[in-house]
């Protein structure tokens, strides 16, 4: 499957790395990829320089969001929640036509520190936001609800005995990402319905915060819904 | 432990029947005792008139909100959110100086039908409004993330292999829950710390709601904190 990640930061990197070892063809996708390879050094998170990344993992390629998302069957929304709109435009709305992208980001608000707030909540949602702007592609909202590094291994954690929660409008697409999350090692996969359901998973995000300093370990958590 | 416990809905009379069981002394506490206690038949939600419980609870006494708080160790509140602050202001502000109150509910908006969405959320919640309402009491924020049968008997799912999470300014009144929810067979009980972190629990409450008809089976469901 050919797949373009949009946003090379951590959860990019992640998302590619882990792609690329399931023999997917992955693109990271970025706004001006001249700029993002002359950056340098870890960034402030640890994140290596996308330029050592792509060092690592030579079957990894970098493009522009446009050129990255060029016959892409799966699009990944990786980038920051305020900076996903214009990812999207920047990769071509026309051509996005009935893609399926899966996003996994949050519309979070850091300007006043930590914890962040949600800028879109409670009424409407980031995915829906998207959606309603890019109504031709299939728009699935997955895996937002914990750190990269246990979304693409979730057997790092409790032998992967916790839950991905899934949402979208279209059942077709929510069956390929459904697949990616299998293949990723995904046991407990709840489907939550329509795209609406973003508005939950997205929330949930104001408790992930507020578990993180207390049971934390780098974010190595997650929540199983026992039933 | 003498227990006042406001609100005589399910969760009131869940509550109640549970407290009395574990040989506290219980007060259900309503606006108006001999309205209350004119109703007939279950409510529109299947909870039996307050007669009726009283009858099969004989241990447990209804009074006024101000009778039922007068010489509380605990006031629990089970009111609808809405109705919280009119109840503890019923319940007389002076008298609950210096008194712990377990706030259960959440700030929950019905008026568009399900789900509900949240009247306060994101950067304040109920229980700090109410704490700010009432800064004589010591509030304590817990088990307003599932419903009233798995509240008081967490070993119902799982063998109570799930978690209970809890938050407030105040250590003492998070100990005296702490040994409450003990009581009731919670053993993963989760100090989120200061009662910012209601914000969390209540926000969550909207993964809640998208869950219940999902993985439903009359709301018999609950989070693990897998860590």
């Amino acid at each position: 499957v050919q797949i373009a990640i949009l946003g090379t930061g951590s959860v990019g990197q992640t998302l590619a790395a882990r792609l690329a070892d399931l023999d997917h063809q992955v693109t990271l996708g970025t706004r001006d990829p001249a700029t993002t390879l002359a950056r340098t050094g870890p960034d402030r998170y640890g994140t290596p320089a996308v330029a050592d990344f792509l060092a690592a993992q030579p079957q990894v390629r970098l493009a522009a969001f446009g050129d990255a998302a060029t016959g892409a069957d799966l699009i990944i929304n990786a980038t920051h929640g305020e900076a996903s709109a214009a990812a999207l435009r920047a990769a071509g709305a026309d051509q996005l036509t009935g893609t399926v992208v899966l996003d996994v980001t949050n519309p979070l608000d850091t300007t006043n520190g930590y914890p962040p707030t949600l800028w879109v909540k409670d009424t409407d949602s980031l995915a829906e936001q998207l959606q309603r702007e890019f109504p031709g592609v299939r728009l699935v909202k997955a895996l937002n609800t914990m750190n990269c590094a246990l979304m693409v291994d979730p057997g790092q954690l409790a032998g992967g005995d916790h839950s991905v929660l899934v949402c979208g409008d279209d059942p077709d697409a929510k069956a390929l990402v459904v697949e990616v999350l299998r293949s990723f090692g995904w046991r407990d996969i709840i489907d939550l319905g329509d795209l609406t359901a973003a508005r939950g998973t997205e929330m949930y995000v104001a408790l992930w915060v507020r578990l993180f300093p207390v049971v934390g370990g780098a974010g190595q958590f997650n929540i199983k819904v026992v039933r």
